[in-house]
């Protein structure tokens, strides 16, 4: 089977104001000595919800890429976060605020922090079989309330971000874009499922106790060691096997993971430490709509690479994506005047 | 592009013992005069969850499929519930609860009871771009907690039944199986999301006012003949989409949504009336599964159509599917010794 890649014809971000990390820690009584996370995070105010976040940044996806909303075939929504359990339709409400037609179809996805690169490998195949045409690919969390920032022990989790990140993608319809992604390769750590972990609100116990917070995110029962060496194996692999489908030599990383120290593992498994896009200490670690922000920010920064990686994982799997520049289209005047409305940021990640 | 079409190698479910709906309304004090719903519904037990439920139900389906978990390379969860919320996965607990290895990923996608057919779209669309080989789509629910038996206003929930189903997939890998699946269309009411709706856990409303559960389920706000219309015209969109894409003439549906009555509407808006495979009187509601569980009694009763709809929605999105025989294959051995373990069913579906 021959299949044309697919055209990333716009991306935008919503991004709430970043609040001071180890401030909020130190004022919950927790110490900061040995904090080494990203010292910023998003965190999102009463209007701030997964749908509502979402839509702004695909608004921005869709002007950005000159595209209505009213072509779009296929919303695949790709957060952990929601503003109403299931079946309430997160990626639907998106449809809805948007103005998409009843020919589009919204699918909710999750897989941590994976889901927005495994988002766009499955818009990927849509697009394949239904004849082509636009997709979005909606990225957004409201979670840092799931956080305590006054427990040591969860330091890791302290710099979780709220935001969304939107790609307005097409396969043979066209579109504008400076990249095209080809595709993606995943490696899995079943067993790892649940390192990250909120206790309560499922099947197996629907309600927490009386006095503790239902929506408490927890680290659960590993070593550091043993997830970094989980992290370094998942990736070699995912990359490995990336690179032996696709002939492209990547001279650039778009990355952004749960601390700054994980984004070095994996910048230096990959051998492409110091080009790798990060956007971790300003907006925090923002989960699926982390790698659309950095692919923002490397478009805003008017790179000029042939083939560029995306990076992203759960604790539980671990994904490598491949764009590369399409050279048969006409660059945009590097460093004009933007062609429409700000695609970013009510703050954040302007480069 | 040419595309194979994508093999059903085989169908597994897992079903919990049924319940008397109308026994069970009538001891929380609600009227039954006037009740026209499904009379049984599955309810599950203690060990009951998505993940362990859809892991005996993928088992029953490789074993259906003589594939062994070790060659998937794909497992999608197509449930509305979950064992805890994300970032932990169903899709990746069940690959580990299997044995599936870790060049398998997990991904957990949720379009309320229409997620199952949109599942087996997703999984076409990437097996093919990963160059084709075995997939599952796992659908599971465990929501009859969240019904009120006691309220009228909620008997149209009141047969929501708990249970698991399963296909294992296959896109040119010389599976086995009798049905292959050309594809689905879908038509969307993107202002129908929220018919059905579950007020807190999200982060619109995080936790629920003392003294209300959490996890109630509702109709919201509008009246049946609304919804009504809104099915038809879904389902009629959705399929002469369906018939327009593949020449193939249908002679059978499989379907089981919420009550005879929406079934019914369907089953004459295709054209099928006397021609539809139902499940719901023994086993209740089970949303995504209910599908699978509809395809398996089919295959169990070893009819000869050339083409087979499988129809499903949620009530913001209506899809259609197409299944075709494939005449080329052995065909098993008609009413003979099963040559697996029974693919189903503590109880409930064997024909």
């Amino acid at each position: 089977m021959r299949l044309s890649p697919l055209d990333i014809a716009g991306v935008g971000v919503d991004l709430p104001e970043p609040v001071d990390v180890r401030a909020l820690a130190t004022a919950q009584g927790a110490p900061v000595d040995g904090y080494r996370g990203w010292i910023s995070a998003c965190h999102g105010g009463a209007g701030d919800h997964p749908s509502s976040m979402g839509v702004r940044a695909l608004e921005r996806a869709l002007a950005d890429a000159r595209v209505s909303a009213a072509e779009l075939r296929l919303v695949l929504f790709c957060g952990a976060s929601r503003d109403y359990p299931p079946s309430w339709s997160v990626s639907t409400e998106i449809m809805r605020l948007a103005g998409a037609s009843d020919h589009c179809l919204g699918l909710d996805t999750s897989a941590g922090c994976l889901a927005t690169l495994t988002g766009l490998d499955l818009a990927h195949g849509w697009l394949a079989l239904h004849g082509g045409g636009h997709a979005a690919v909606v990225a957004a969390e409201r979670w840092s309330h799931t956080i305590d920032h006054g427990d040591p022990a969860s330091s890791a989790l302290w710099s979780y971000g709220d935001g969304a990140a939107a790609a307005v993608v097409a396969l043979d319809a066209g579109a504008a874009g400076r990249l095209r992604f080809l595709g993606a390769e995943f490696r899995s750590r079943s067993a790892y499922n649940g390192y990250v972990r909120i206790e309560y609100g499922g099947t197996r116990a629907p309600v927490a106790p009386a006095g503790v917070d239902p929506h408490r995110r927890r680290v659960v029962g590993r070593s550091r060691d043993e997830v970094i060496a989980a992290y370094r194996e998942g990736y070699a692999a995912a990359y490995a096997a990336l690179r032996a489908r696709f002939p492209a030599e990547p001279t650039h990383l778009v990355c952004n993971q749960i601390s700054p120290g994980v984004v070095g593992t994996i910048s230096s498994e990959l051998d492409l430490e110091d080009r790798t896009t990060v956007t971790g200490h300003e907006t925090g670690h923002l989960g699926g709509p982390d790698v659309l922000v950095g692919l923002r920010r490397y478009l805003d920064e008017e790179h000029d690479d042939q083939a560029v990686v995306l990076a992203a994982s759960a604790s539980y799997a671990f994904g490598t994506g491949l764009l590369v520049a399409d050279r048969s289209r006409e660059p945009r005047p590097p460093h004009g005047p933007p062609s429409v409305e700000p695609a970013g940021t009510r703050k954040g990640v302007t480069p």
